[in-house]
C-alpha cells in the first residue's frame, strides 16, 4: 500500500483526505496543519501534526496549500526519499525546493469547503520529474479518481489559462446574463434550463458545432439592436464576442 | 378541451407537436405545413393541411416559423375569432397581421429535431394583447411545460440578449477552451467535469457569488503571464472578461 503524508488543511486538502479516507488502496498515515483552525472538518482516526519535524515516513507527500507558499514551504521539508508532490495547476513543478523526487498531483476542480464532490468524476493531471515516480502517482490518483491524465508543466499552464475560459469566463457570461434579467425585472430562473442544456451539449457534441446565436449567423441586423441596448463592458464584451465568432465562422 | 392549430413545420413546431399530442388536456386538431418536407416526422394521426383556407376553427392558433416571415405569413391568415400568437423570442407581438387577437407562445431552448427534449422542463414566456386570453394561453402552457412566465415584449427582448451571453458567449468561451487543449495535445475531456460544475453551480448560488479564478482574485501576476501566451481574439477576450471582472469585484 501506498504510505501518504498530506501537507495542508485548505480546500483542496480536506477534500483529498475525505477522498484517501474512503480509498482501500491507500495507507494515509499523517496529515500536517501548521495550526488546528480546520481539524474539526477532517477525519479524527488520522494522525495529525503540526510540526514539520516530525513528519512521517511516506511514498508520497503532497503539498495542498496556497500557491504562492509552496515555493518557501516546501525549503522547510526534511525530505530525502520519496516523492514530494504539489496540488497546484499554475506553479511549475520545479518550484519544489527540496531532496526528494517532484511531482505534480493536480486536482481540476473548483473547491469548495462546503460542497459535497464525487471525487471519482475530478479530473487528476500527474507529472514527475523521473519517469519510474509515474507510476506510483498513477496508482495513488486512480484510487480515487477514473479521469487520470499525464500532463507536462507547459501543458498544464495551458490547461489553467483553457480553464479561466471554460470556468471563470463563461460564469462571468452567467452574471452579465443574470443582471439583465434583474435590471428588467424577470427572473434568472427563466436561462437555467437554457445553460444546463449549453452544458449538458458539449458532452456529446464540439462546442464548436454547437454554436448557435445572431453572431453565428452573422445576423447583423440583431446585433446591432442588441448593441444599442447596451453600455459598458457588457456592450464591449458583447462587441468583440460577436466579432470573433463571425470571424471564427465566416472564414 | 383548449383547440389548437400548429402552423410550420420545423423545429420548434415539431417539439411542441409532439408535447401536444402527449398532452390530455389540450384538443390538437390541426397542423398547417406549406408542403410535405417534415411530414414522415410528424404524428400521422393529428390532421394536416397545406392550404390556408381550409384552417380548422381553433382557440389557440400558433404560428412557429422563421421570424422574418411571421408578418408577412400572418397577413395571409383569414382568422377573425380566437388567439394568434407566434413563437419567437425577438419578434414583437405587434408584428402579428390579422384581425385576431395577438399573443406570444415563446419556449425558451435551442432546439434541434434530432434532439429528445423533455418539454416539462423548458420555460415558455407568454404575452397576450388582451388580459382575459392570458389564463387561456397560460392554461396552453402549463399543460405541457411545468415553467411558465408572463414577459412583455420589451423584457422578452432584453431576455434574448441575456440569452446570448448565458448561451451563445459561454459555448463560445468552450470553443477558445477546446481549441487551446487541441493546439496543446490534451483531451478537452479534462475539462468538461469542470464546466459541468461550473452550470450546476448557479442552480444553488448566485453566478457573481460563484466567481473564481484570477481576474476575480485581482492576481495581475497571472493574468499577465496568461495573456503573454494568447493572441488574437483569444487574447483581446482574455483581457476585456479580465478588466471587466476586476472591475465587478473591486469597486
Amino acid at each position: 500500500m501506498i504510505r501518504v503524508v498530506l501537507l495542508g488543511a485548505g480546500n483542496v486538502a480536506f477534500h483529498l483526505a475525505k477522498a484517501f479516507t474512503k480509498s482501500n488502496d491507500i495507507d494515509f498515515i499523517q496529515r500536517y496543519g501548521r495550526n488546528n483552525k480546520n481539524d474539526h472538518l477532517f477525519d479524527k482516526t488520522i494522525p495529525k501534526t503540526d510540526s514539520l519535524n516530525t513528519l512521517a515516513k511516506a511514498d508520497i507527500y503532497i503539498i495542498a496549500i496556497n500557491d504562492d507558499s509552496i515555493s518557501t514551504f516546501s525549503k522547510q521539508l526534511n525530505i530525502d526519499n520519496g516523492l514530494v508532490v504539489h496540488t497546484s495547476g499554475s506553479v511549475p513543478m520545479e518550484s519544489i525546493n527540496c531532496k526528494a523526487n517532484k511531482g505534480v498531483f493536480y486536482p481540476l476542480q473548483t473547491f469548495s469547503i462546503v460542497q459535497k464532490i464525487d471525487y471519482k468524476q475530478i479530473p487528476i493531471c500527474l507529472e514527475t520529474e523521473i519517469k519510474s515516480d509515474m507510476e506510483k502517482l498513477k496508482h495513488l490518483a486512480k484510487s480515487i479518481s477514473n479521469n487520470v491524465y499525464e500532463i507536462n508543466s507547459l501543458q498544464r499552464e495551458k490547461l489553467h489559462i483553457a480553464a479561466v475560459f471554460a470556468n471563470n469566463f463563461s460564469n462571468f457570461m452567467f452574471t452579465i446574463s443574470k443582471d439583465i434579467c434583474d435590471d428588467n425585472d424577470f427572473s434568472f430562473d427563466i436561462l437555467k434550463p437554457l445553460i444546463e442544456e449549453t452544458s449538458q451539449k458539449i458532452k456529446e457534441i464540439n462546442p464548436k458545432e454547437a454554436q448557435t446565436g445572431p453572431a453565428k449567423r452573422n445576423d447583423k441586423k440583431i446585433i446591432e439592436k442588441h448593441l444599442s441596448q447596451l453600455e459598458g463592458y457588457q456592450k464591449e464584451i458583447y462587441n468583440l464576442m460577436s466579432k470573433s465568432i463571425i470571424k471564427t465562422y465566416n472564414k
